[in-house]
């Protein structure tokens, strides 16, 4: 059998898993040559480090990796230098990448991909995408046969462990703190709960679903931050809960793609994601709707797809590649809206909201609101018709500066579960 | 761009979808150039037909195909024969192969795999479970990093409709009538009801997943023709409902596998399938648990899987391949049991059963009688702990003579769902 020589960029909790997965002879086809960390002394006294075997060259300096024989140049540093230039590199001198760097996979994927095709060496990101979760290779290999018309997803384990846990009752300041203690969470929380995070991987999925090249900057954003236990009591008398969507689906011309707190119909796959799970929910033409789920981060579930790309990089394995096009991207589509407003309550209060709704072009569908707010900080809902989320934004701008409006509305898409998919045999 | 040839064998459900999926520039590798099938003048006269190009030559006779120069047969007539003659024939002659016939692939796909190994061409097989839900390319692909120790299934459509409307309260003999009607069921449902069907999408699992041949004829099966709506009833008072689960899991030695109706806890994802839907959950030593569903039955979502694989055969990709090996099977393990008793009731009945169950080595967890069955034909359930099948089966043979016994007593495997899988970050 051929040894693969495989060089580690990166050794904190990724890394790790993925050392403890190589241990034994689980993969005998791969060889752990180098691992390149900072401040490697305090590295080699991690218990990963005594399954790595005495012969691994451990370094801080990344030319004892590109300078050697390594067939295999594992990305696990994140961000986007030196990571870029280090895979380039790796790349150029004809040593296949398999990287979890979903921020530059996003932005410079394709980009890569064609260094990668013109050296005659693979580049995979299996673990860029939900972790432990199989959706690129399943994808690739399994729904090239179908055209698959949108990609709805869960793809933030922070986002799904917040908003699961406000489902139960409890605040948002309190539950961001939770999940900052047991490391789901970053100290500053932005990318995550902002929704940017998810935004690269939303573009890699319409890439790999649906061929389509999108900007991650164009791709429109709406932080979790906004939603507040009230909406989650309102939702669930709409029989739904909140849940971080990434949804991007092929219209007519372009592609909607948008990050956002959404509500969800509690029978849609998209809310039986609770905890950290990611989930990814794609609709063909053909085959319908096909659900991924499983455990979206944490270095065990990472490690899976890292060490499946090895692999399929070892036994030199290709996957089905279809050739992506720049899409142009829309953050424009037509749903039903949920609006939640807090008041202090006077008369005339829904004329005037009503009013302003109806000049921004927003049809009103349902008018929710639940017992025990106070009067003068009264929350209540509005739902409307199926409209643009451009009409939504405008009403709330206008809703927003009426006298009555204590906070600044929440505007959510709702979306809509098409239950007429059964197959016909 | 190299075009690569195929032939249609069997212009059935799935062969018509093919063709509908190919029509237009979808897949411009792909060229149909045959289509096999009985009675082919009837077949000229489809709405299909007339998607598949005036070129294509259309016969009932398999050497017009197998002495073409078609790069890949495409078998979609299924049962053992001819189907395994001309793909033995296929391979040899340096055809590559895409098959839907889970039976055959269940019961030589081995010896299948070998030869088209031996003649440097392609085997694949991603129609043959779960249809269009990816869960052979992803598995492959995707999992190969892992150690997958169990794989549950909801494997087959038909008994997945049957039980999801006997869920809501119509009885077995009506739902079989209507899916017979529907096109759902066979007029003789043995092989769907009786587990035949999901037991060789199960082998197939164990060998993709687990690496392990397993003898389909060693893998248990029971019938759920047994399951009545009253089972129904016992299991919501149990937070559960039934669904026909595969399963197969590595033990120390060997491998348990079982095709049964089972008792299944409502937060378990194998509870949210219905309909004629397939869902899959592999869990493995790091990754943990991962979800495919989707619909698994029906032409469009099994092409879907066809063409993938026709696609991956066009473009020379080769998925990772893990060699399996032949393991042992066994009926028999550990866990909590659903007994159904329906007795006319007298003084002494529960002690007579407790006495039995005991004398048989199961120990009663919980005992549930519900009101409104009438004395002489009362409907009660005892849950055991957790004991082996075999002892479970002791246990139903022994109470089965009982004098109050009114019908053979109905015993379900209870599934537990593992919830300390929550990932580390």
């Amino acid at each position: 059998m051929k040894l693969t020589k495989m060089a580690l960029l990166g050794f904190g909790t990724v890394g790790q898993s993925v050392v403890k997965g190589l241990r034994g002879d689980s993969f005998p086809s791969l060889q752990l040559t180098h691992i390149l960390n900072r401040n490697i002394a305090r590295k080699r006294e991690t218990e990963a480090a005594g399954y790595a075997g005495p012969e691994v060259v451990w370094t801080e300096d990344i030319a004892d990796v590109l300078d050697s024989d390594v067939d295999v140049v594992v990305e696990l540093i994140g961000g986007s230098d030196p990571a870029a230039t280090w895979i380039e590199h790796a790349l150029r001198s004809g040593k296949s990448v398999v990287t979890a760097n979903k921020q530059l996979i996003a932005y410079r994927g394709p980009e890569l991909a064609r260094l990668a095709a013109a050296h005659g060496v693979q580049l995979l990101h299996g673990a860029a995408v939900a972790g432990g979760v199989p959706v690129i290779p399943g994808m690739q290999q399994g729904l090239g046969g179908d055209q698959v018309v949108r990609v709805s997803g869960i793809l933030n384990g922070t986002c799904n462990y917040i908003l699961s846990r406000m489902e139960t009752g409890d605040r948002y300041a309190d539950v961001l703190k939770d999940a900052q203690a047991l490391g789901y969470a970053e100290a500053d929380p932005t990318a995550d709960v902002g929704g940017f995070d998810a935004r690269a991987k939303l573009c890699i999925l319409a890439r790999v679903a649906m061929q389509a090249e999108l900007d991650p900057e164009q791709v429109a954003t709406q932080s979790i931050a906004e939603v507040d236990a009230v909406d989650f009591a309102y939702a669930r008398e709409l029989g739904s809960t909140i849940r971080q969507v990434s949804k991007a689906q092929l219209l007519e011309q372009g592609m909607y793609a948008r990050v956002a707190p959404m509500l969800v119909p509690l029978n849609s796959p998209l809310a039986w994601s609770h905890g950290t799970q990611n989930m990814v929910v794609s609709t063909g033409r053909m085959g319908g709707d096909v659900v991924f789920s499983g455990h979206g981060a944490g270095g065990d579930a990472t490690a899976v797809a890292v060490l499946s790309d090895l692999l399929a990089v070892a036994q030199g394995s290709r996957a089905v590649h279809l050739a992506a096009e720049p899409k142009s991207v829309t953050g424009d589509s037509v749903a039903p809206h949920y609006l939640r407003f807090i008041v202090n309550d006077k008369p005339g209060i829904v004329s005037a909201i009503s009013g302003a709704l109806a000049a921004a072009g927003a049809n009103i569908d349902s008018l929710l609101q639940r017992k025990g707010y106070p009067k003068q900080r009264l929350a209540f809902v509005v739902t409307t018709e199926p409209c643009l989320n451009s009409v939504i934004a405008r009403a709330v701008d206008s809703t927003a500066t009426l006298d009555c409006m204590i906070a600044r509305p929440l505007a959510l898409e709702m979306l809509v579960v098409d239950d007429k998919d059964e197959p016909t045999a």
